[in-house]
């Protein structure tokens, strides 16, 4: 790995590669590529290093928005919260930070910070906390390492604000999340201030080249009238769990997430078959008709339109769409017991043990 | 009004007299009287100054509990929250108080700022926010004088704190009633932070020691075996609204608040009528029987038992207890339409305007 520069035109596959990390969730990148855009045209490109980079005592600090994707959608952020946030995070610590970060390896949260980095001119590391997108702030690979979200800040668009400081990320997520709630279901914040050691230590790498990687397959394929799915499985060793199209979406926004639940119709070599994805933000479970699981979190479940090859995240999903969903194995530090008990399928309540993609049957 | 000081044995009085005032709310002065027992008796007795007595160039800082009254009675403040929540304020603003002041005239939020008085060695304001209890934070005169609820610091009892900034006293109301709730129900807060000047125009002025008064009154009364209804009635120029018996209670804690309903069977001199006062933490409204109006917020409606003489609040009514309802006029500022879109019953969704006390027909 080594550092690169990312210009405003880099910003279309980073988009593309986020919102295929970001497994339905993360909220829709195209916002999130706008302000970058315009903040990198006003201030010049962005510096992504590797964290070794960084010095063992620099300040690192993560932005990015919490909410409900389906929130996110049409309640945009007017590109100064998530500065405002930051700045409150430095004056509560009485110190400016080195770099940025990304929480997530996804959607929204994988392109805003890019609009902060310009903005500020500060360098944003070449990893995040999670390797795809979680929808609640205590699951990240900080957590496992020890390193506390707060002091963390919030800030919404009308001028509220608040400063957290908390006993544990998970109390962290509860009084974050109701504010959020409050706020409209979306807020800008900055959390998990570390040193360049703990981030060093905390982290998952490379994710930032990653999702530029994957946006430039996804952009060469579409540019050569194929669907990226075959590529991206290749690069990736993904799998694929199924083609089929949506005959039924149950969704619903409640205690601040974007919840639901998609029945497909399998297709193509699928035909004949049914599959249903589970969402909390993010795909969490997918399953065929005869309850048998394909693929389950921490592991990946991507989705892409499967006849124009884009991403497709949960507000998209709707009656017709043809979607072919991949599965991807998560880093392994999610397969710990700490991982599995942040972010495994029981977690979340499903009544199954974690199995890893690749020992699955299909 | 002249300064004076608080002893351990005053804390006696002053909590019977918040109760009072309390109108049903407030949770139980027992517990903040204990707890300001412990602490006078430890570092010595608390000033109680005028609001004059202050510079206007002074910090002057309410330290209050926020939440359900229902649950303060199960979930005990440790003592160490109230100054938690103060010093962190201090922290953030970068300044130490030179006074501090009740937010409320009632209930634990009348006793437990003694206990930070005697603490810190700092004096206490004779005066406070309300001249009564009322169940949100925005509803004190300070915000119809412009004064800003935040910063705020909200600090529970497990070490989890925070300190928001909002736009509106509304708001900081909002975006600290989620937290009060997903703290356990109840917190200990430090907010409204004012200078002397706006002190002095912002609060109610002699509530401290009125409460005293009053609570020497209830002591003196019930020392002579009378019910002390007589005499407060003459005191405060109150009003007797009914005496019954409790037939029916509603109650339930929702969003943070206790809510519900009291319905009394009349007795001696109003045997065979009825009585019903619904409350959100207060008593907010009186009506007979017919649907006839008694009383209604801001008026302060007071309720003693009718046979020990002591004040009774909303988590003590029971099938059966003998209550004599009392109602005193409010202060005149909650008259005003500023205060009485804070405070009036259209506030609380009640189908009524605001009559006062004094010209309804009983």
């Amino acid at each position: 790995m080594t550092s690169f520069t990312v210009t405003a035109d880099d910003m279309d596959a980073i988009a593309l590669g986020g919102a295929f990390l970001g497994t339905g969730g993360g909220g829709d990148p195209y916002i999130g590529k706008l302000m970058a855009k315009q903040v990198i045209a006003q201030h010049g490109p962005v510096k992504v290093i590797t964290a070794d980079e960084l010095d063992d005592d620099a300040l690192c600090i993560p932005v990015c928005m919490m909410g409900a994707p389906t929130v996110m959608v049409e309640k945009l952020p007017n590109g100064n919260e998530a500065r405002e946030a930051l700045a409150q995070l430095e004056a509560f610590l009485g110190r400016k930070a080195d770099a940025l970060i990304c929480i997530e390896a996804g959607g929204l949260n994988s392109t805003i910070p890019y609009a902060v980095a310009a903005a500020t001119g500060l360098p944003l590391i070449d990893g995040d906390g999670m390797g795809r997108a979680f929808p609640e702030l205590q699951m990240v690979t900080m957590t496992i390492h020890g390193v506390s979200a707060t002091p963390m800040v919030l800030a919404d668009d009308k001028g509220n604000s608040s400063v957290i400081n908390a006993i544990s990320n998970k109390w962290t997520e509860r009084l974050a999340r109701c504010q959020t709630v409050e706020m409209g279901g979306a807020a800008l914040v900055a959390l998990y201030p570390m040193s360049g050691a703990e981030m060093k230590r905390g982290i998952l790498h490379g994710s930032m080249s990653l999702i530029k990687a994957i946006g430039e397959i996804m952009t060469s394929e579409r540019k050569a009238i194929r669907n990226p799915a075959e590529a991206l499985m290749k690069r990736l060793d993904g799998k694929r769990l199924f083609t089929g199209r949506v005959v039924d979406i149950d969704r619903r926004t409640v205690g601040g997430f974007a919840r639901g639940k998609a029945e497909f119709k399998g297709m193509d070599e699928d035909e004949g078959r049914s599959f249903t994805v589970e969402f909390q933000n993010e795909f969490l479970i997918c399953r065929s008709e005869a309850d048998e699981l394909l693929a389950v979190t921490p592991d990946l479940i991507c989705a892409l339109d499967a006849d124009g090859g884009m991403p497709v995240t949960t507000e998209q999903l709707r009656y017709g769409l043809a979607v072919t969903a991949i599965g991807l194995a998560c880093d392994p530090q999610w397969w710990t017991p700490e991982g599995l008990e942040l972010v495994g399928p029981r977690y979340f309540g499903y009544e199954h043990d974690y199995a890893p993609l690749h020992q699955m049957s299909r």
